[in-house]
């Protein structure tokens, strides 16, 4: 196979909807080093409004709570991450590493006729 | 785990750029289907210039001839696929039905935890 053949994977989570994939997961990791989602959001250069969207979206998709103010406004004063969030966040984490091994896996074995040119 | 709960994945192959993913793939399949590159973009809906320049960049990323012009002009009387590109996109195909039965498995075990709330 050709050396430099690789693969992106994107994986999302559905229930009645798009409810979980890259973009939720980097804002939870982000709110959990900030500990504020107005500070992940801007880290992000994202919207507050946006960033507020998406966790709601998942949030009612999962149905699960997945911040928890910590102190002030919901989101205001400073969020983390609910016990439920960090062991959602965990397994999705674990299911993109799995599949990108299994990826490499089927691409070695699919992919094996494929050479560069001249090879 | 709550029922309802999938995956949807999306598989990219890349060398030293983008070269391949489920745009490509449609878009190979139905000049298959329509023996031309000009009816398969009308058919998804895309100009044929954007069709063209899908192809163009997979054939320099994978360094690949994907299209043989049939009759006429390159693209315009009609096109079909090359015997390296119809490998190409089984071998991406089973790529993807691997990786679908991956994911399945991999979320089933990973997300054993999760229920729908009141479940």
């Amino acid at each position: 196979m050709r050396e430099d053949l690789h693969t992106v994977l994107s994986v999302r989570l559905f229930t009645d909807r798009k409810c979980f994939g890259p973009g939720v997961a980097e804002l939870l990791r982000r709110v959990d080093e900030h500990r504020s989602l107005r500070a992940a959001a801007q880290s992000m250069e994202m919207a507050y409004s946006k960033a507020w969207a998406i966790v709601h979206n998942a949030e009612e998709g999962l149905g699960v709570r997945l911040l928890a103010s910590k102190t002030g406004g919901k989101h205001g004063g400073g969020a983390e991450l609910t016990a439920e969030a960090r062991q959602i966040l965990e397994a999705y984490e674990r299911v993109c590493e799995r599949l990108r091994a299994c990826a490499a896996k089927a691409l070695a074995e699919e992919f094996a006729f494929y050479r560069r040119p001249g090879e």
